[in-house]
């Protein structure tokens, strides 16, 4: 089953039925088993958020301690809950599970994610207890995400199974873009990330061991999600190697999926074993199943991000001409070296459209492409610059490089980017360097929709994601 | 003379007597030739800084205009002045600029930095006025940077051409990073981004179209600059290939030399020449050049940041083998990837330093490399553990990933990592990723000399810089 024995075939594959997630992000009634009265312990702060924050659904705490939670008096097992339960989250230590996921099982729980670690990720005796979890699994056909994970955020339901304190690991605000990582940690750290910039997420799921939901049946959940735009993966290795070819090629028609994936070095290989216990496989044949399913793998978590803001906000971009255009020679023509090598080209641009910008910009511009309006450019020139090259049908997207440091640039700048933008379809990126003055401007652009990079190599490589998707996109078959 | 048509000589070649700079950023007297009584005007703003910031010499106002500057009266011309000139700063029209230049001259002043663009920049015209600057600079033996550039900003004499306002461009703290550019723009914008950052410059020059002082003459002033470190470069064209070869061999013996090379593709050295004028030779006959001179060649400003924050505070480390601690499983084996795509051996960890860790981490660690203290770590544990790795002969540098988002961590350990960097003398870099509880820690280890990125890569490949550096300063010859 190990990806690494998978000979790549170019067939279809019907892939089997899918599961019905809906349960987990969705729940009218919840269960969390191992609610604790004790404010520093896991339990307590995945029930108070339940109880406390929006969640709008009815939340029990499960626990054979009577001590009450947050003010509810907990019931002894999810059996003694009077009502049908959507989700049971599991914190409790994990001897214990087994016999609480019966319980579950017996109590036809429509979803169950399990917390807590202690399985297959800590050697032989976890890997017997994941066993009997798999087993259970069957038996009662339940669904499960975890063990040996962070679970499930949703930004609209506000389910949130985290047990870390938001002062830890900030909770990032609504928006298109769903993350499915294998390993908590690495999640844990996204979601923070994500809440200090602003970042907007739809859904967020850490499903550790994958005792039974995986990221195929993740990927194929999201593909029919309108909340979400953009999938991002982390992933250190995948067990169902054609069903996410397959998914892959289906979902990539109508949905971009990014993924980053670890353990590529032979060295950290070895590692992903001791730490979810899963086997990676030869890296080039997950570079090659990418390909083939249409996943755009990412290398880093800078070009996750990036990448991710740029296709959850822009068009994709059929061509590859653009234009760019900038208030700093330098910048312009580090853009121009870093388009080259992503594959964008920088072409002159046509008399009819060089005409246009001549009569709103300085005689000293240079209206080549990089288009220089030097470091006198005003708004009015951008406005006017960025208009003529929206209009012109041999460029097919933008990069407005817009440095904040020259003296004759001011904040209608800012505004003349985004009405544009809004009034022409065609995909555009801003890049933007230096201190707290462009940060101001920054983040307006950004929470307008316009991906804003501090450097030209990344705003150039957003441009050329953009380019790659839209190829992705129009695939045949 | 450009390096397009060079044959590299693996010969040291003797370059001509250095020129003395020093009247360049340690003046006593300065002239202001075009400052303005009127705020807006870049003359104001100069002789401003000046007059009114943390310069500790003497600065005259020169302006036909008797307006009083700031409550100082103009003087006509530097002529005037009734004593020695150490440095005049020229920001008048560039028709104007031949004249006053040469009353520099007869005035014998020290150093001229023209801030005037209007030059080659511009064309044919702008061309035969500059040819005017370059006979005067010969007839007069006058030392001068520039025309069409930003000049110096010098940490700690607080020597300040910069005409942009501290709000829109901020002044970067004291350190021990020297940034050296051709472009205006790039130097606007790294200025602005190190003050935001808390990144310390020693000294600063914006050089423009390098009538006279080139890069090569301030790599060989930074050299034997005391508060320098590390030389930082940003070039587009160089016309003195063979003095930049010799320069570089001779200085990278001792402070390691970065260079970010824009004008690299076809298209991109096309606009190198509407900008600065200079003629951009091939790419790979400057990556050749770099190699030999020891340079190290970076690709982006990123990169260009990275490196420097390790090389400024880091020791050079000889080695390769490298030991990763971390509580993040996924950021492990991410780190551990890059590191073998870096040239760097993560090998597995000897019995004896593993014994020593066994004591103080936890049963289910895994204390193979990367260590793996689980999301269950402790500041102990770090301490412990990053001491066993400091004492192994076997193990070059550390790469210590710091994730505060699991429960344990505490601030002590950003105490324990600070004093081990102190008591061990090998190189150490932080990976630390997430939100404000994560930047706190960030920045104290920042500060306390330990540098700390936000991404494993990242990290990573600062710790190939130290090595990559070790090796280029061992050479021989």
């Amino acid at each position: 089953m190990s990806i690494g024995k998978l000979k790549i075939e170019a067939i279809f594959i019907t892939y089997p039925m899918e599961k019905n997630l809906d349960a987990f992000f969705n729940p009218k009634t919840v269960a969390v088993i191992g609610a604790s009265a004790d404010a520093g312990k896991v339990g307590h702060i995945i029930f108070k958020n339940f109880a406390e924050e929006g969640f709008a659904g009815k939340v029990y705490p499960v626990n054979p301690h009577p001590a009450p939670v947050l003010g509810h008096k907990p019931v002894k097992s999810v059996l003694e809950i009077p009502e049908e339960v959507d989700l049971a989250v599991i914190v409790t230590p994990a001897k214990t599970v087994p016999k609480i996921l019966a319980e579950c099982g017996q109590k036809k729980v429509k979803s169950v994610v399990i917390i807590s670690s202690g399985f297959k990720e800590i050697g032989k005796e976890g890997a017997k207890l994941e066993n009997q979890l798999k087993e259970l699994t069957q038996k009662y056909r339940l669904s499960v995400i975890g063990p040996n994970c962070l679970g499930v955020y949703d930004t609209n339901t506000e389910v949130d199974t985290l047990f870390l304190p938001a002062y830890r690991m900030g909770r990032p605000q609504k928006g298109n873009v769903a993350f499915v990582t294998q390993s908590g940690a690495f999640g844990s750290v996204i979601l923070d990330w994500a809440a200090q910039e602003g970042f907007g997420v739809s859904k967020f799921v850490s499903y550790g061991n994958a005792v039974d939901v995986d990221e195929i049946d993740l990927m194929n959940y999201l593909h029919k999600d309108e909340g979400t735009k953009v999938i991002v993966m982390y992933l250190e290795g995948a067990n169902r190697a054609k069903e996410l070819i397959s998914a892959g090629r289906e979902i990539s028609k109508s949905k971009p999926i990014l993924c980053l994936k670890a353990g590529s070095s032979m060295r950290g290989m070895q590692a992903t074993q001791s730490h979810t216990g899963s086997l990676a496989g030869a890296d080039e044949i997950y570079s090659a199943a990418f390909k083939q399913a249409g996943i755009i793998r990412v290398a880093n978590i800078e070009e996750m991000f990036d990448y991710s803001r740029a296709l959850a906000t822009q068009p994709p971009m059929p061509g590859n001409k653009i234009a760019i255009i900038t208030d700093g020679g330098g910048f312009g023509v580090m853009a121009t070296d870093y388009a080259e090598q992503n594959g964008l080209s920088v072409q002159e641009i046509s008399e009819q459209t060089k005409k246009k910008m001549m009569k709103c910009t300085l005689p000293f511009a240079t209206l080549k492409n990089p288009v220089d309006l030097t470091g006198s450019a005003s708004g009015a020139m951008y406005r006017c610059s960025i208009e003529a090259c929206m209009q012109d049908q041999n460029i097919d997207g933008l990069l407005v490089i817009l440095l904040f440091q020259p003296p004759n640039i001011e904040s209608d700048v800012v505004q003349h980017v985004i009405e544009l933008r809004a009034k022409y379809k065609k995909p555009m990126v801003v890049c933007s360097a230096g201190g707290q003055y462009t940060e101001i401007h920054r983040d307006i652009l950004e929470r307008s929709g316009i991906p804003t990079y501090p450097t030209p190599d990344r705003a150039i490589k957003a441009l050329a994601i953009l380019n790659k998707y839209a190829q992705i996109k129009s695939r045949k078959a």
